[in-house]
């Protein structure tokens, strides 16, 4: 067998992207709408107490276009409290006008690939933990996609000797560290939770600095050659305001 | 013609997934809603009678994110049988207030290729009986996932010799043996039956061991040149004090 | 040009997949479920007519899962007679209460690649005509898919020549000769008619056989090299008592 | 750059294919269904006196099998016309109890890969007119189905220079004239119109011939190695006799 | 490293593709359908302003066949302002009865390809500009598709050197520059934002240029061996008299 790749595996985390019924959602009164926003709004400060607590994350954005109208990611200890806040949202009056299209499970991972050698346990180590356990930026946009590495004839990721997945990763990886400061990068692996093997959450407050990173990713050959991507969605950041604006009548 | 494998055969399977149209489930009344949570529930424990009696097996989970809110897995003696569990669930009061969202039909199995020569009947011995009329276990978490053996160009699986497969098969199978204890696997069979040719379903008390056995194996050269994946499905056990939890508006 | 086959060509089929929308079915009242299912078999008894005049047959099955709750397969000697039938369907009563999930339009169809040089015409030969206007079996099982044969890079069948895939259909057909009395199998050809090339139904009193001979011919390289399989449906036999029973609140 | 075909090009296509909507065509009343089909007729007239004065045609079909009810295949100048139509039949009573399910957008086509040198103009010519401005005829099936020429790997039909595509052509013209009398094709290009390059129609009064002819090219290199199909629809001639008795309750 | 491609980026552009519910629309009252038809031409005179001021553009087409009924399609000069005209559509009585049925999110795009070598800002040459910020025309018909840029195989486009992609889109420069007057062609950039690399939408007085530019290309190395092409849609110019006249019932 070939030498597989280890990861460190940190928070869990739920992507979930909703449609709004707006035909249904003008068809109640004012004072319905109002009061599902209000609890909608205190589900998300709710929501955003793991944030403050350190114990979980989280990140709500529009989306644009029709694959959506907002996106609600959350990261959390386990897949429990992933299960209890998507069954808590479908509780919810607004959760009666949204339509289910998109979702997506997964676990923030970082790969061994990078990794020096060290004899000290990596989850004690800050800089780990830092990624493992992070605190989801409130910047302008976000992009989401999930992708594959690809096994096709040649073109065999799994195929390939440890030396050069490393070689190919960090050759990869130094594309990304150029855009440090514009894109945050959070990458979370899906291998026997969702449909793709990895999920991909970029921050950025320029919006094109995510054309510009995946598109010069593509280049290399990590993607080139290996790369497989699902649907890319991408959006707008939701604040409270923006919330009541968007949903108000 | 190539050397077929050949498999024993025990329980049927029927993995029947359902979303909660939750829009509808709050317009009934609380009573209504208490009774048909009542009702369910005494169909789950008229399904786990065969349990005890050990004539079937099943297993009740959530499932995370939009793929679907519960997944009931039912073990039987027959193919009939299957089918009146599933008509006898779309007659329950609960039954309306879901939307079947994915299914999947089997056959548990195991293969020759691990075999050894021997020349008593394999369905008289305990082991064997006791992989093919399995008693599914009460683990944390659920994993199911369907797959193939590719045939692609170089890549095809049914053109290798009996001998080949017998040996991947086997370092295959070591993997799998390095995660006894943390990750209980059945494997269902569905050619002939299903869009597939397996069915695959994990248990496991820690969710984090599904990630990792199904991503090692995938560097292992049955899966990394033979393995086509489906959709994967993952969530978290379900008993009645959940279950009410979950549908208590 | 390659040589191409040449088909016998028989009674004209489809297969009609339904599912039950439960929820709308338990609305109406007693009485009216009761007019509606005793409806729908006089409407069973009249399509049945056919077959016992040998001017037609059909088949009538659950199907397991979510993908339908039954089939009506009927073969008749002019595709405007099937157009009739699933016409007739859909203004009974009961067909409001179903969704159409799947239908197949095919042709019973015998190849030349097994046929023997005579100079009689196979029109006329007892046996031919038997497998052409074939009387459907009561067996206990039904499984149906459609398929292709791939043409693809050096696994194209069409590129191959006559003789060739003489050979190869001749190695094929040994497997299914030995599943003779265990599995009857009707091979329909769609070209030009449905979105595969063929539709395969098989019947079966032991519903086990369905995947021992998909899952040796697989290994076969008729399968191996040039099979593109669609999607598997599997059932079991429904007579009166049953659909009453299934239909019954 | 590889030289390209040159098409001349007639008539604007819309295949516009729609399911009945059966349980809410029931639930109005007998008056309302009269009422709504004479409407339909009238239109279905109105549509054909195009077909009177040659400024265009049409053919009326249904199909058999869940992909739809009915085909209404519209031949117009201009593209406008065409969206005319499409509006003037959703403005229709009976378009309320239809569903869309497949629609294909093309032009009547003629390439020059058998066309000879000629210093005439073409559009001139009353045998190429008669081909480009097709008078449909009313033959009791229909068959149609869009598909590509192949761009995979070795197979790569946009790669073949002009000589070769020609040769290839021609032998697969002979498959097609060989049916002349039995099979009438109207071939009309997509490309830029619609998601596949061509769509296919053929009209036979025996509706075997679609098998027969289809399956015979399949073998022909053109098809066998670069045909890419996609759905195929089939059905028979809808005349308003037949029209009636279908929509009659 | 392959040397990536550099681009200059425009306005981001919103494409919105609706089909029209055509039975609820019938349902409501002639002065709610025309009160909701002058709001809509209201909201459609307010995006127009951006035209006026120069800050953006708008297209306004029917599509024809059942893959929508009208596109809009927007540029501005940032994500959000894309994100306020889709919720403001969705909150318009109009929206109500419309069916949400394709969108795609780009930016307007130039590539370094066949740029020559220069010391000024590209951004500041006026040529340049009228480029990524143009003014949409008020052509006939419309025509748009999503593409990509194939990596299978030999044919990966991502590997291939600048050169080698250079001398390949000069090339493929030459068809397009050849339709100079007749085609007008809006190439924008999406990748990170939606599924495909590319939206490419073409503008025309005559539709069948759109056929004959893009069959034409499907004949160069570009299209032939590199391109992967998504689902095309073509449409008339929708101006407030055509659309009254669509609305009117």
């Amino acid at each position: 067998m070939n030498e597989a790749a280890i990861t460190l595996d940190g928070w869990y985390v739920l992507h979930d992207f909703r449609a709004i019924d707006w035909a249904s959602w003008k068809l109640i009164s004012q004072e319905e709408r109002e009061a599902a926003t209000a609890e909608f709004i205190t589900f998300l400060e709710k929501i955003n107490q793991a944030d403050i607590d350190k114990t979980g994350s989280h990140a709500f954005y529009t989306i644009v276009g029709q694959k959506a109208d907002f996106m609600l990611m959350t990261l959390r200890e386990t897949m429990e409290e992933l299960n209890d806040i998507e069954i808590a949202f479908n509780k919810l009056a607004i959760a009666d006008f949204t339509i289910p299209t998109y979702s997506y499970v997964s676990v923030v991972e970082l790969s061994n690939y990078l990794a020096g050698e060290s004899s000290e346990d990596p989850y004690q180590n800050p800089h780990v933990r830092a990624r493992l356990y992070p605190e989801l930026p409130r910047w302008n946009h976000v992009c989401f996609y999930p992708m594959d590495k690809r096994r096709e004839g040649n073109d065999n990721w799994y195929m390939l000797d440890m030396e050069t997945r490393k070689k190919l990763m960090y050759s990869h990886g130094l594309i990304g560290r150029s855009y440090a400061g514009k894109v945050k990068q959070i990458i979370s692996g899906s291998v026997g939770f969702d449909d793709h093997e990895w999920g991909v959450t970029l921050f950025a407050n320029d919006v094109l600095q995510f054309k510009k990173i995946v598109y010069e990713m593509r280049f290399d050959e990590v993607s080139a050659r290996y790369g497989e991507f699902g649907e890319f969605l991408v959006g707008n950041l939701l604040d409270h305001d923006k919330l009541r604006n968007m949903l108000a009548i």
